[in-house]
């Protein structure tokens, strides 16, 4: 029986034997013990904290309290018009600086703020850009003028056309809303629909990609993303990539194993450059609309990988909007093919981001478990599934829960009313992470961490909650063992740091003055 | 063990099983096995379904389907934008004749059609109406010239306004307005918060009350209230009244057990002129707003008419805006009274009516489960309570579910995302109601229906289901034993009616033409 659970058992069995009894008033100290036993279920709830912690935990309660309090309260609010707010709260500040341990469900071209790409890369030379007929801008570079592309204007050289621009801020502004789905428009009037924002949110990425796929942005674009992710206090990521062909200037194309291999270098640089940063994993991801033959050179591709890149190739999933994809069960067999050839190819799907309850592309959690996955990417639909969630429990699946990923994608509009709050109060494995900050006009883990926080936890979690978080993030990685007992040392490293360093005197620090 | 609970334990150990013996790819057969306990999990899960049921089963699903595929899907719309949608379904069609067993939930002055309170109750002699500062209207029906209210525009008598008045269908129009929180117009703009639309709310109920206080007024209303239900194919309810003073046109007022009397010989009356309605049941409520010397009074009444309409008067209740009122615990000393002097008062307390998490106001729940309620009203928080949730499984008190009140009162957009939906999957106890239908423009039980059975339980739920929530409704009522039996025999009849009547040739049925 895991720990929750024999809490649940203890917790009843008291009320019960408290009513049998017929005491006339429920007695205050039984309700205490249950109300603490509830308390002590939620994610961290079992957290004792230190002398210094308790210091902390106390003026986060405070800032907490602040925000519950405010009329126009963030978590209730659609992400784009409550960034603001949040990023101006002092308890996000806090989160920041907070270690936060590893984000393990990303999205490799949308880790990286999109106004770097535009103030970067998009200023170096040979960058060709054409409009398609939908109005959507696509990049290029090349060292002579590209071939033209079906449906889309002539090529133009963007330093051409800047130099021929009398407002290039905002011809960059306009290229920055190519790039991203945030907007400061009304989202639900911009985005009506959940297939709206998916063709927007693919259309999107299409245009990330002629830019990111080039090598030399490639390179420098993970290594600013992983910078990103440091300076918001995270140490570890596990990265889905799709791992497209990366080209040269002259057109010259790079092969898969190039990719990872590129992107193992660039995270050894990043770790040399910075002692305190642990690295990063690559997932490889197929999209859920190919064939079965296409999935199964995937899966053939990943396994190769896995046995070429142990240490660096953490394993296999499947992306793209789950309702209008092909189920997991539809590539029964080519998921198979690990484990027909005694292969160990480790699992990472996205199963249940949908609200289509009893539908065939339903059916993706019970099928993830099956299948053995490691975790569940998003999991919204868990709660819906008794027996998947059962199972995620028994087996620690964790839940990788994205709540502004799902909130901006349309699966749900107040954030405490998201799953992951149940889950949280449950003490399920979970831990949380952010899937496309970039597109989501968000950045690191903190904007998600705060809806966490502040949207699930309701007044109840505390600053156990946040240090179960951040451990569970470590404890659910695909780090072997012994990497992840390094792992955890190294983060509680920095926590030690991060409480000594918050719980001086309160006047010295700005966030403090309420 | 509870069915569920076995159900899921059977499940899990057949899925850890199958995953331990190794096989490489799911067994098709455990597969389906999973997913079929899990279906058999849900409410009406187990419900076997006879020949002519599995007929009309199949016409159900398809007009599920139906609606689960429109572009509008309405359980994710505001309901006063969905409603007609609803209502132009076959489905609903479908629903409103299907004998749905008991309302449980509903409050007494929100019962029959606004437009009745118009059409009929206003066009009474000797009616007054003025306008508050706030341009609120109030009624009273009085033989001569009321006193003046403060804060509120001179009497009229409406008979000599709408003499007066070109347009009598605006003037009506208007007044409809002011006795129902349904709108036209975007309610999200309306009423942008839940401060906002629970004070027009409790606004309109003061217009409401000034009408149907008013003894002959009073008298018909709840005719034809119960009127509205029968039509729905409902056959007994459960009415929360505060019972307030009724009055005649002289000004004089009856004591509350001339209210609690005539509802019952109203309730009789009814009863006699339909034999195939079951009858009604009050719980008498006191807002939680009062003091504890208001709150000792009410209970003590409340005792009082316990034993003197033993059948009549099914138990107490506490009622308004939760989350600004005082929690159950405040209470503790009054709600104790009854078992001090040992005598019985069964409580029904609405608990968790709230999106506050971790808030005093917020251990409602647990309060009300160890003052051993009888059903939880709304209990909308109580996934976010494992405690609070396991004990109200295990000792089968069910939860009130009322969809429609819920939204419109901003604590869940879409509907999917309503814990029902969770509590629904998990088999947990519970009843669908409808709350205060006339404030939310609905009627009846029909619409919560709809909402519960297509956006609860998906593409899952089936006959069953909506059998069961029928069932249920009749299981968790205050009826004593014999009475329920009684009851449920009706219900069965009436069942076997519907289900014969709809399993003709489809051809005869309009709403069988797709």
């Amino acid at each position: 029986m895991d720990v929750p659970e024999r809490h649940l058992v203890v917790c009843v069995w008291m009320a019960l034997c408290c009513l049998w009894a017929g005491v006339s008033m429920p007695d205050p100290t039984y309700r205490e013990e249950l109300m603490k036993m509830e308390a002590s279920m939620q994610t961290g709830g079992e957290v004792v904290l230190n002398e210094k912690e308790k210091i902390l935990n106390s003026r986060l309660l405070q800032m907490k309290q602040k925000e519950v309090m405010r009329a126009d309260f963030p978590p209730a609010m659609h992400f784009f018009k409550a960034r603001d707010l949040i990023k101006n709260s002092a308890l996000f500040r806090l989160l920041q600086k907070l270690p936060k341990g590893a984000a393990l469900h990303l999205h490799d071209f949308s880790i990286t703020d999109v106004e770097w790409l535009v103030k970067n890369a998009t200023y170096r030379p040979h960058l060709y850009m054409c409009t398609t007929n939908t109005h959507i801008i696509q990049f290029i570079f090349s060292s002579q003028m590209p071939e033209p592309v079906p449906r889309c204007s002539p090529w133009v050289l963007l330093e051409k056309l800047r130099a021929m621009t009398a407002n290039v801020t905002e011809l960059d502004h306009s290229i920055m809303k190519n790039l991203t789905i945030f907007t400061e428009l009304d989202p639900n009037v911009l985005y009506p629909t959940q297939s709206v924002i998916w063709k927007r949110f693919e259309q999107s990425f299409v245009a990330v990609l002629g830019l990111v796929t080039y090598a030399p942005v490639f390179r420098d674009y993970y290594y600013q993303g992983l910078s990103e992710f440091y300076a918001d206090n995270v140490m570890y990521l596990e990265l889905r990539g799709m791992l497209p062909e990366i080209y040269e200037l002259d057109g010259s194309t790079h092969d898969m194993a190039w990719t990872i291999k590129t992107y193992q270098e660039v995270t050894r640089q990043f770790t040399a450059d910075h002692p305190d940063f642990f690295g990063a994993r690559i997932i490889f991801t197929m999209h859920r609309s190919v064939n079965s033959t296409v999935m199964a050179q995937a899966v053939k591709k990943a396994m190769k990988f896995k046995k070429d890149f142990p240490d660096f190739m953490a394993g296999f999933d499947l992306v793209g909007h789950e309702d209008v994809g092909r189920p997991l069960w539809y590539f029964r067999n080519e998921l198979s093919l690990p484990s027909d050839e005694g292969l160990s190819l480790p699992f990472f799907f996205h199963a249940g981001e949908t609200n289509l309850e009893g539908s065939e592309v339903d059916q993706n959690l019970l099928d993830a478990l099956l299948f053995n996955t490691s975790r569940i990417g998003h999991g919204f639909a868990l709660l819906r599934h008794p027996v998947a969630k059962e199972l995620s429990r028994k087996r620690g699946v964790a839940v990788e829960i994205c709540p502004i990923s799902n909130q901006v994608l349309k699966l749900v509009d107040d954030l405490r009313n998201h799953p992951g709050a149940v889950l949280m109060a449950e003490g399920h494995p979970l831990v949380i992470s952010s899937d496309d900050p970039a597109m989501f006009g968000a950045s690191g883990l903190s904007y998600d961490f705060y809806e966490a926080f502040v949207g699930f936890g309701g007044l109840r979690s505390n600053l156990g909650t946040l240090k179960a978080l951040a451990m569970n993030s470590i404890k659910y990685s695909s780090l072997p063992a012994q990497q992840r007992d390094k792992a955890l040392a190294m983060w509680q490293k920095r926590w030690d740091k991060f409480i000594s360093e918050n719980t001086l005197i309160s006047g010295f620090y700005p966030e403090f003055i309420f």
